[in-house]
């Protein structure tokens, strides 16, 4: 069983959190990556906290299995390296700023005609076209200038960032979806090709309703806190314990919450439909809340998910680090140690496949410039 | 030039999001994609708002370009059509409750034996395995038992739902990632394989820094609203006409900061670090929001642009859809109608890659059964 990427390289320059969740995507899927980090410093997160013993779970839990060398892009003796790694790569990451690349020599252009096989990806908040394309960013500066903060928090209160870094995950998403795109293009061609991915073009591509809605009747949606803004009953729920989440997307989901609250709403012109529901959304909520206050989240949820109602408990991350489905599904790894004992938790691979082998736990990740001595020998071997 | 996934022709048997979502991001890398819909219904989102004279934006913003043809899986003269495609297709889609295709006998290891170099992409609640495997979600289920809401809204309030339905997008996301990974996979070795996405695995995957700080200190993160939680000053600030965005992720950017706002703080020990910062945030707040509150958001974003401190707007939907930046990239397209005059407005194509155009139309959603004929014909040629 061979992984889809075995004997693909990937050289990536990129540090923090977008290129290296994209590298990360791609060794899941078999790729070596050899990260090429700044001498002394190295990638930006390995002063990130939380911290363990002095080293950063933030950098170990996104950089697991990657092979580090460091290198000064500057430096002649270290461009020679660069240049027979390069030679020996499938794919380059890189997410300076638009431009960086070009100075030092590597821009696609240069490298394009001297490796005509090599993939070429950025990742840079404005994307390397348009009249911005040289600002900074960061990730909550495309989420808030993408849309996505306007549509989140609670109706008449400012808007909120999503918790998850969005602004960079999303992108190293598409990042990863275009290097593997052109690796199937360079089987058919032999040529490779540049991937120019913009944070902010990425926050875009998550807004399709709110797109749809604004597009056709001129309104941006607003933020409407805990409730999906066009289905109703499709929000939380307080129980005598807490909240929950009831999720009844249709008007045979609606009757079958009916049923299971012995509420006899079903038929009632106010709730009848969704628009109707929707108007009154409020009411409903109420009418709702008076059953389940009487009993706690855990009864309610057996019982709703027994009448085929989605629902389910607003987790905390603790709690979802110990969810038997999560556990059943692998999704929460262990990054080994050099000595092989699990030292962190990270999260797993969500793309299950059935040639693919699904590991428990994750090599450790890398010392900065912890695999300059294997490397060199490696590219001892290649040229030879 | 030919697209990646040219000649590529996918088998789409999903609804409503995820899968669709998946679809039309392989569409756009030059996958031919068959829709095929339940006769009379078609695609739940066909009624979802919002509509335009009677039609769905909703639907017609994700599914341009696809063909649709309906059939009834349980029909012996449908079933046949459905044969004959599969036979035809490289890659078959499907979001129904795990069994559901096997009951209708196009489970996977059927499906493998007839087909050996067919993919297989399902994408489901919870997935195929674990104990909970048959339940039902919906996006709202996952954003909230996954976590994500959980770290997302304003501190010591409810929770807040995600804006974005990134419960389903993201799992549609990485599905495309396994498709494509699939694709290279079949490529050496002429097999294809079951790909297996659950929606909350795939919250999971957005938990990076969450799941560490999780797994160092055993508490897992609370919402903090508009703020990164371990990064400051990375939130938003009030200018005298409203809200906007300042992320000054380093002691570099903050001693820009500082300068551009005539605050002599770089050296003062209560900001001089970030842990520093963090520990006096709302301090710091006060003390910036002071100066920003005697002038406009669009002043200080000029200023803080000029001293490179990355900053920005929190813009609406409708904003977004204005913005030059985003216009230039090429991320608002125009949904055409049969006769070709721009309909509907949806979102871009993310992954810009030198060897792919990225035109600025694309061609209508199909009519619920609008391409029988059409497919019949094709069909009949392939089999000649």
């Amino acid at each position: 069983m061979s992984a889809p990427l075995s004997g693909i390289t990937i050289l990536d320059l990129t540090h923090v959190l977008a290129g290296p969740y994209a590298s990360m995507t791609l060794a899941d899927l078999g790729a070596r990556v050899i990260k090429v980090e700044r001498p002394g410093i190295g990638d930006d997160t390995r002063a990130f906290p939380p911290f363990k013993d002095g080293e950063s779970a933030y950098f170990a839990t996104i950089n697991h299995g990657k092979e580090s060398i460091a290198l000064d892009l500057k430096d002649s003796a270290d461009r020679a390296i660069f240049d027979q790694l390069l030679a020996q790569s499938d794919v380059v990451l890189e997410n300076y700023r638009p431009g960086v690349m070009e100075k030092l020599g590597y821009g696609w252009e240069d490298l394009h005609k001297r490796f005509p096989a090599l993939i070429y990806g950025a990742v840079s908040g404005f994307g390397h076209t348009g009249p911005e394309a040289l600002k900074p960013a960061y990730d909550m500066v495309v989420q808030a200038r993408g849309g996505v903060m306007s549509i989140t928090g609670e109706r008449d209160r400012e808007p909120v960032r999503v918790g998850a870094s969005i602004g960079d995950i999303v992108a190293g998403m598409f990042l990863a979806q275009g290097i593997l795109a052109a690796l199937l293009h360079r089987r058919d061609t032999g040529l490779g090709q540049k991937i120019d991915i913009a944070m902010l073009d990425c926050q875009l591509a998550l807004l399709e309703h709110a797109i749809a809605i604004t597009s056709v009747t001129g309104e941006p949606p607003r933020p409407s806190g805990a409730r999906h803004p066009s289905i109703t009953p499709f929000e939380t729920f307080h129980a005598e314990d807490g909240l929950f989440v009831i999720a009844a997307g249709n008007d045979a989901l609606f009757a079958r919450l009916c049923q299971a609250l012995q509420l006899p709403l079903a038929d009632d012109p106010r709730f009848a439909t969704n628009p109707a529901r929707c108007e009154n959304a409020r009411l409903l909520k109420r009418l709702i809340e008076a059953v389940t206050l009487g009993a706690s989240k855990a009864h309610w949820i057996e019982v709703l998910t027994a009448a085929g109602v989605p629902t389910g408990p607003i987790q905390n991350v603790a709690e979802v680090m110990q969810d038997p489905q999560i556990l059943a599904r692998n999704m929460v790894v262990d990054v080994l140690d050099a000595e092989g004992t699990p030292r962190y938790t990270a999260a797993g691979n969500p793309i299950k496949m059935s040639g693919l082998s699904d590991p428990t736990t994750r090599r450790p990740s890398p010392a900065l410039d912890g695999d300059r001595a294997t490397i060199l020998r490696w590219l001892e071997g290649q040229t030879e």
